[in-house]
């Protein structure tokens, strides 16, 4: 990509993290706030662990930059990106349990049950999933009531049984099921997709974005989520460990299906390339206002890790 | 308690638990509703196992008959109840886990990780978490947006850090730290007085009730939430795992320290009598229109099982 473009690019998404990072860090500070019970402190530093690691914020960047391309309310998109960010980040904290993917680091740090414990695992991740409905139900989300129970269905439906934990499920099956290419493009669409696809459109939400508008940043986000899976497979044969910061070479190791195995890494890069069109073409009725959407589409399909 | 009122209560609290068994055991029946992507049935399965076990569903009553109180719209009522018992079935599946309290029976029934395996038993639990909140949000529940909201964020305190994911956490550190009666006291209101105490303050706000009324409602279900916990310890220490169809006398062998453990079966009995008393001066503006909730509360402090 036009060199720019990509790194107005990087320091947009670095400027979106730390914005992000810096309200998580708040809001998960561990000290009461109006109630009368004090937060359990172990509870808290283990989400803190989860949670404050220095991630991309791939998620609430796409939150921040949709929502600012309709002129939304950025404080009220931050409460939303940091919600998204906090059920993320449960599910990387569940899917790294010994039970799921059995990961003992993530982004080059022990995971938060080899920090902590596996019991405190399992509730850091259910607190994160639960505390996202309350910052966007909460009345600190200053918008229309309508907006905010939209951004609170469409998460949940993002998140649950027909999308993230439902292809999660898939995914933890795919070794036995041995799942043809339908299957595994409708479980990817579930475990990664749905998430980003959710992440895009709730910068139209929060923004009141018309339907249509709406509807076309859902269709941009399911795009580049499925480029980033195909791009996270790819990666997952071609780098190392060091680069990734987590084990690679899992997938092939474990006879996992994925896209990549099927049609080889050439047919990858030239579907990588068709998503990256496709998205492009949606984003076309927005002109120049969207080029840190559109860069962050060939961000997502040229990423290194 | 009157034997007339014990019979109308268990009477009316069996009809609610198969209302809402019936209910559930729709919304969660495996086949694709409206949405493109079909459910992951090994998933759905699991969280049918955690949920239809023929629960004594006082959760879910206690939303009916507190929005009943109100003369609230018993559908919606219905689907808040039914939101609510996913977080318990949720809470219940996740703490039997082997790095949780480790059980292997539930209500009779082998655990969903041993019917299962440890992955969709995590799974499962946070699927239905995650379920609850769009049962609440979405389309399919008449309230006005507002009220759905209050629900939502009342629901994610109840169940999260604060309320009760932080009282499990505190449970497990228990042995360990060794909490003295206010840390006891504390523990409880998080870990079981969370739920019980938004149970009744839902039904007020599904109904609409005016603030002091759904104050009332909450602080009668704070009362009854503590008294709930104080006879299941009291049972864990004189009832066997034959009636309680779980395994009793966990708690003196692990050496936890509960309200029983330090002040006796007779004190314990004796505030039990205390908290029905207080449940009751609540109850008092409602008269003779609260006799079931009245009941209830009569029912919780003599339970046998």
């Amino acid at each position: 990509m036009d060199a720019q473009a990509a790194s107005d690019f990087e320091r947009i998404l670095e400027a979106d993290a730390a914005f992000v990072e810096h309200f998580l860090d708040e809001a998960l500070d561990g000290r009461t706030r109006g109630g009368e019970i004090a937060r359990p402190t172990r509870l808290v530093a283990a989400m803190r662990h989860g949670v404050l690691n220095g991630g991309k914020r791939l998620r609430p960047f796409l939150v921040l930059e949709t929502a600012a391309l309709f002129g939304g309310n950025r404080d009220a998109a931050l409460r939303v990106a940091g919600a998204l960010e906090c059920v993320h980040c449960y599910s990387l904290i569940h899917d790294d349990l010994p039970a799921m993917d059995d990961d003992d680091m993530r982004r080059g740090q022990p995971t938060v049950h080899k920090a902590f414990n596996e019991a405190a695992a399992i509730l850091a991740g259910d607190s994160l999933l639960t505390y996202a409905f309350d910052l966007i139900a909460g009345e600190g989300t200053d918008l229309p009531a309508a907006h905010k129970l939209a951004l609170v269905a469409g998460l949940a439906r993002a998140a649950g049984m027909g999308g993230m934990a439902g292809g999660q499920a898939l995914d933890l099956e795919a070794e036995a099921s041995r799942p043809d290419e339908a299957g595994i493009i409708r479980l990817q669409a579930m475990k990664t997709g749905a998430l980003i696809r959710y992440a895009c459109e709730a910068g139209a939400i929060v923004a009141g974005a018309p339907d249509r508008d709406r509807e076309t940043l859902a269709e941009f986000g399911a795009a580049i989520g499925l480029a980033f899976q195909l791009a996270d497979d790819l990666l997952d044969e071609t780098s190392s460990a060091e680069v990734m910061g987590k084990a690679t070479g899992k997938d092939a190791g474990a006879g996992k299906a994925t896209l990549v195995a099927l049609h080889g890494q050439d047919w990858a890069r030239r579907q990588l390339d068709g998503l990256a069109a496709q998205a492009e073409d949606l984003l076309e009725p927005f002109g120049e206002q969207a080029a840190i959407l559109r860069a962050a589409s060939r961000f997502i399909v040229s990423r290194r890790r």
